[in-house]
């Protein structure tokens, strides 16, 4: 695959998949891996759609999260993060690393919030616990029919 | 959950579940999060159950790999990890965390190599390329119906 396969590989399999999951490191340099929504997954988050088809170039995504959770906790020591979106059943996947950031820019988290979300940040998107996190990732790695990498410049 | 219904409950779901990430620390700190086979699945490796039926208390898992691919290269400097075995679908999930070993002992090799894996390892299970790792998980965390951590000791 060259750099454009590998971009439009990666873009539609973050459209696909289900599986998302995201590590953070924590203060004793120990990783944590957990399940995160894939908000670039169109079935789940059709109202997302058009946010990220303005970022197929540069493979941009957010995730989710409580203000409260570790995966906070963690990046406000450690930047460091991997993103692995894989389709296990088709032996697909991708990984993005990178240095992710938390996102102050309330325009961006009333964009990305969704109502029912409300079952998770009771105060809607006002609510202190409503995290939006952001990876523009530096490189990703990407596995189907064998294995190939590239680094965003 | 107490400790006794998350060993049960984790053991079931790694029985159950597809999507296994595994999360390796390279030698510049930044996290590399993978999709791996997991071989306690019993639909996929069914001739491996019984090797896992005798740790369901422990929460051991086996993960092959290549001796040349990064995990093994990442693990020869850090080797802690973090391996997350999720059911996206029905929002359950785990994170087992500690330090991996690479398995040196030939008699486990053998008794958890699969033919079909010549696609992977040419030359059998005496492959210089075929390798085990062994994690005996220090810590184990559970989302199902809220959030459950506990220790090894």
């Amino acid at each position: 695959m060259n750099e454009k396969e590998m971009k439009d590989f990666s873009a539609k399999l973050m459209q696909e998949s289900k599986t998302a999951c995201f590590t953070t490191i924590d203060k004793n340099g120990y990783p944590h891996t957990r399940a995160v929504f894939n908000l670039r997954n169109k079935e789940q988050f059709p109202e997302l759609v058009k946010i990220f088809d303005a970022h197929k170039e540069d493979l941009l995504i957010y995730i989710s999260t409580n203000t409260s959770s570790s995966k906070v906790a963690h990046i406000q020591s450690n930047t460091a993060v991997s993103l692995c979106i894989s389709d296990p059943e088709n032996f697909r996947g991708l990984t993005l690393g990178g240095a992710i950031e938390i996102v102050t820019d309330k325009n961006i988290k009333s964009a990305l919030w969704l109502d029912w979300w409300d079952r998770y940040y009771p105060k809607g998107k006002e609510d202190e616990d409503y995290t939006i996190l952001k990876l523009i990732p530096k490189t990703v790695e990407v596995w189907y029919k064998g294995k190939f990498k590239f680094q965003f410049t």
